[in-house]
């Protein structure tokens, strides 16, 4: 990128586009760049990297706050991942700099990075050639401290910008529930090997059908001092870079053996 | 697995229970193991690796035709990925040997695999430890000859049994449209680098408001002739074995000279 121009940044989430955590990373990304909005107008976790194929999209200007980009935001009917699309191909005025999601009312660490709407709008921008950045809190609560890692996102955007992270390169940054004083730094790591043991509450609805409710428990089973999982345990910020090749390269080989 | 035993096969699919595709599978994994269906009720194309945490499930036993398996088979409200998670946990009477996807209606190579509801659910019984397997047909029509492959499928089967894949391995086994005797076989190969270029058709709701639908067109930019477009393009199945870690590996040590 020229040194001279302003970065076109898009953002965008999946908690929906008036979400605390996306208003924090709206008015932490207008110090950076040119902001545009394109989220969704409805929570969308959980939606992984799903897209909208079957049924049509609205995306419609919305006006949310005061700022710089308050001219420029679209609340999007769709998935993340749409919301990406769709701003590419139709609503930016040109190919963006960066795309950063979030920021995500908690977790996306570890497989959570599959599951999760946020990261998926990030790797959809990663497909698309663009670098992309995804990050969330590890705090659920609407009224999470957003703020606390400001100093630590905006490097970490200016970074990426200044570095020029390879095409299809994306960032998984999670971010610990800690005050600013007690927040130790990033670390950059991979991923755990971490899964969700699933239960289903069981319900009867009033007509007497059995309905369910997802339940879990996150465990993580892998013991590694590299990992996204202990960074967070341990105070840090958590910068997974990620990419979205699911070949298993390594057994291929294994595979010639294979009478198939 | 002990040899005498009959494999506990989970049969899955996005297109639904009832689409000719995953009956097809069902009938080729009946004269392999003892069956379970538990599919999605309705159609769940491009619903990638999507969750549903913010509304109930329904899953209800359900007949649909005479077989091994017709008392052993669910369908279910939710996600490919919802039916994995709540077959193995609430469905089931003992965890799978294997977990079959399919065979879906159009491809899901390279690319595609992110987006795929079939490939999503083969992922998620990968990411439960369980060896996976998704199979798409490279045809979208209803009326598609989904048994021109059955010889090799059941090989695929058979040999992933045999074989013990290691844990968290999935194999994405794309079949071009071909008749059985023009068929030349099966090609270990990995994901192409391959985007779709996305447009959005704009239109006018009978109100006056803009709404789009999602089309494009398939770019495969990878030369490469160990891709699987390449092993399609060529008349063999293509087999990818898959795995869910997303880490750019290579990319942390690049990391290592970022100011973070």
């Amino acid at each position: 990128m020229k040194s001279k121009e302003k970065p076109l940044i898009l953002v965008t989430n999946d908690d929906g586009i008036t979400a605390p955590g996306v208003r924090a990373l709206v008015q932490m990304m207008n110090e950076i760049g040119e902001v545009y909005v394109v989220a969704p107008d409805s929570p969308q976790s959980g939606m992984g990297h799903a897209i909208t194929i079957n049924s049509t999209l609205f995306c419609e200007k919305i006006k949310i706050d005061e700022g710089p980009q308050s001219d420029r935001e679209w609340a999007c009917s769709g998935t993340p991942v749409d919301c990406v699309k769709l701003a590419i191909t139709r609503i930016l005025p040109r190919r963006p700099d960066l795309c950063v999601s979030g920021i995500n009312h908690g977790s996306n660490s570890s497989i959570n990075v599959i599951y999760s709407g946020t990261m998926s709008a990030a790797v959809e921008a990663g497909i698309e050639g663009i670098p992309a950045i995804g990050f969330s809190l590890c705090d659920f609560s609407y009224s999470a401290d957003f703020f606390a890692a400001e100093d630590y996102i905006k490097k970490i955007v200016k970074e990426s910008i200044d570095k020029e992270m390879p095409k299809g390169m994306v960032l998984n940054v999670n971010i610990p529930k800690l005050s600013k004083d007690k927040l130790k730094g990033t670390k950059v790591c991979r991923q755990a090997k971490a899964v969700w043991v699933e239960d289903y509450d069981e319900r009867k609805d009033p007509r007497g059908r059995t309905y369910y409710w997802l339940t879990g428990k996150f465990e993580n089973r892998d013991k590694g001092e590299d990992t996204d999982e202990r960074a967070l345990e341990d105070g840090f910020i958590s910068v997974v870079p990620i990419q979205y090749d699911m070949t298993a390269h390594h057994f291929i080989a294994e595979m010639s053996h294979w009478d198939l």
